[in-house]
């Protein structure tokens, strides 16, 4: 039997090879800037080892059991309390619940919503693993430009004013994967009013969010208009990737339809993991713990803006990341990020080449770099040696 | 903004209503053979206190982190010890995948094979969760009859015969969900030809396998012809379901596009839960814990079956388990177990009817009877209750 042969149409499309390569890890020897894994030194190891051990002793027919798809209930009453407290908006408990990560949120957002040939609007760039999940239901993606302010609305706007009707609108607000760009306040106000206006969706990616290097943050743009905004939300950036888990806030009418469709993927998420998160954040955690990461990944973008400014030849720019892990890389026009890699393996360092972050063309000269992993002398060596390799492209290679 | 108007097509068409009131529960006051639940008693609370302390606290880069859609490569090769000591034969590591349980691995294969229209063969009855997921992908699905003895190959010879080609058959060949019945030697023997004959693909759930009464095991499908099955586990019945962890064993081709599709949903199965299975399972647990759970269903079995041997009246049948927690109630025709549910809630015991277990069509006067949950005393008490409600209807109802 030939499997291959029975494989569906979505099967068969395949996936994007830059997230193998993404997913296989920096080349080694080298530096690598690539992935958007946390740093492990910001997971609360000490205080999960006691409330784990607790929990699976003394309520096993809790913790280690099934529970309901949207979440059990004592972990979604703590996570109307902790949006509540990070919002400055409560949402009702039938408004929340429980997703097994970010993506799966994305997910459960497409097969509620989307039927092939459907238009979604995303950023450009945009978070790859989005691209591809929307795309494996069949959506007809489209960019919606950039700058250093975030998405530009009067874009979208003009796109609406067309007749453009995508289902859904998906952003993320803060220290955007991949370019670090953050949503202005007057955008955000501008954006809401835009799409609420026409019948727009808006899935609201908060990944990042509690990553700003000041602990500041903005409102989101689901406590500025919750009757067209959900929220996904991801505690693998401000906790563990490893316990699986985040959250849906969002009208009531989704949320239930999201839920229901959970019962047909893993049923629920994690009963174990679930508790961890409630007792860890009861306790009081998150405020502790928070700080910490935020003054880790500042002090490594420090350094690497530093070293930035001070190897790369003129024409090169980057974003300014006011938070969370990535900033955005543009080489002169004519270089081409996907090129250069052989080189930038031979020279000991990664990245990720900017295009495959655009469903519609361009970014062949951009790249993402990822300041999470590596400490600060290792960046500062990264982006010298990036520089070199960027540098040794003749000139006359360039437009 | 109303978004139910967003809502897919999928998503339009609803779930099946038996699914949310089996989730909501026994109603209040009743003894409940509702749920698939294990038995809290089973879980392995004291052996995984001090592992996940021990695990949490010293290796967070890895328990804590991402990882691999295909699953840990220290848990993976775990599961390929633990399969060939179950199986008897090894399976290639790359013929062997992570699944976040059961279900999602059915979801992953729906999303890997089928397109809407495709045909898909299940037993008559099966589980509902499985009915669910595969119709949510637009397959047609058709019931192949069973008896004592599983599903009946003759009857599904003589539909390929006539030019029937699903895309796969899904079985689950011991202590169905929800027969309680185990398909016979003979009979995987001539399954497994007659579908390698006609190219059908199989997709084998073992939930319920390692539950046998007297911890004896028929050879898996899977061992029978690895080259026509993908086989399904969980280790939601054996250890517990709140770690959300199955496994997936098949031809490498289909368990690489598993992994694939896996990508876009929850990324990859939580961490922790993976070191928390593998050094549990490492330790010889399963070895010391698994008997102590057969001999708990063995003897809830036994108390339920000598009750509905004494209460039940003439005409009523049920299938003889040998293993799991299920089993199967067949009054005599003309009652309807929908029909009879008011009066059994007023009686104080709640099961859960038959005909939502069939794709098309019958069970109306069937049920199924779960004995995971309730004690022998309560099992003694609930046939009783029930035998009640069933003898209460005049002998005219019945044809």
């Amino acid at each position: 039997m030939d499997v291959a042969q029975l494989f569906s149409t979505r099967a068969r499309a395949g996936v994007d090879p830059e997230l193998a390569i993404i997913l296989a890890g920096p080349p080694p020897g080298t530096l690598g800037m690539t992935g958007g894994f946390p740093n492990p030194a910001t997971f609360p190891s000490e205080e999960l080892a006691e409330i784990a051990a607790r929990l699976v002793q003394d309520e096993p027919g809790l913790a280690l059991q099934y529970g309901p798809s949207a979440g059990l209930p004592s972990f979604r009453e703590y996570l109307v309390e902790r949006v509540t407290h990070l919002e400055g908006r409560e949402p009702a408990l039938d408004e929340l619940m429980v997703t097994s990560g970010g993506m799966e949120c994305l997910d459960l957002l497409c097969r509620s919503l989307l039927d092939a040939g459907d238009d979604v609007a995303v950023e450009g760039p945009t978070y790859l693993g989005a691209i591809m999940g929307f795309r494996d239901y069949g959506a007809r993606l489209t960019g919606v430009p950039m700058d250093a302010d975030g998405l530009e609305v009067a874009w979208l706007r003009e796109r609406l004013e067309s007749g453009y009707r995508p289902k859904f609108l998906y952003t993320i607000p803060e220290f955007q994967n991949p370019s670090g760009r953050t949503l202005t306040l007057e955008r955000r106000r501008a954006l809401v009013e835009l799409c609420r206006e026409y019948g727009v969706l808006i899935v609201e990616d908060v990944a990042y969010k509690e990553l700003s290097f000041d602990g500041s943050q903005l409102p989101s743009l689901w406590a500025l208009a919750p009757d067209v905004v959900v929220q996904a939300g991801t505690f693998s950036k401000v906790f563990c990737p490893g316990t699986r888990l985040g959250w849906a806030v969002g009208p009531a009418a989704l949320i239930a339809q999201l839920s229901s469709a959970k019962g047909g993927t893993d049923q629920c998420a994690g009963a174990l993991s679930q508790r961890l998160v409630e007792e860890y954040g009861r306790a009081g955690h998150f405020g502790r713990r928070l700080p910490h990461a935020r003054a880790l990944y500042e002090s490594h973008w420090v350094a690497l803006s530093a070293a930035l400014a001070r190897h790369m030849p003129e024409g090169v720019e980057w974003s300014e990341p006011t938070g969370g892990m990535f900033t955005w890389l543009r080489m002169p026009e004519g270089l081409d990020a996907r090129e250069l890699r052989p080189a930038a393996t031979e020279a000991g360092v990664a990245y990720v080449p900017g295009s495959p972050f655009y469903v519609d063309g361009g970014g062949a000269n951009e790249m993402r770099l990822s300041y999470s992993s590596l400490d600060e002398a290792q960046l500062g060596i990264a982006a010298e040696r990036l520089a070199g390799v960027i540098q040794s492209v003749p000139s006359a290679a360039r437009r």
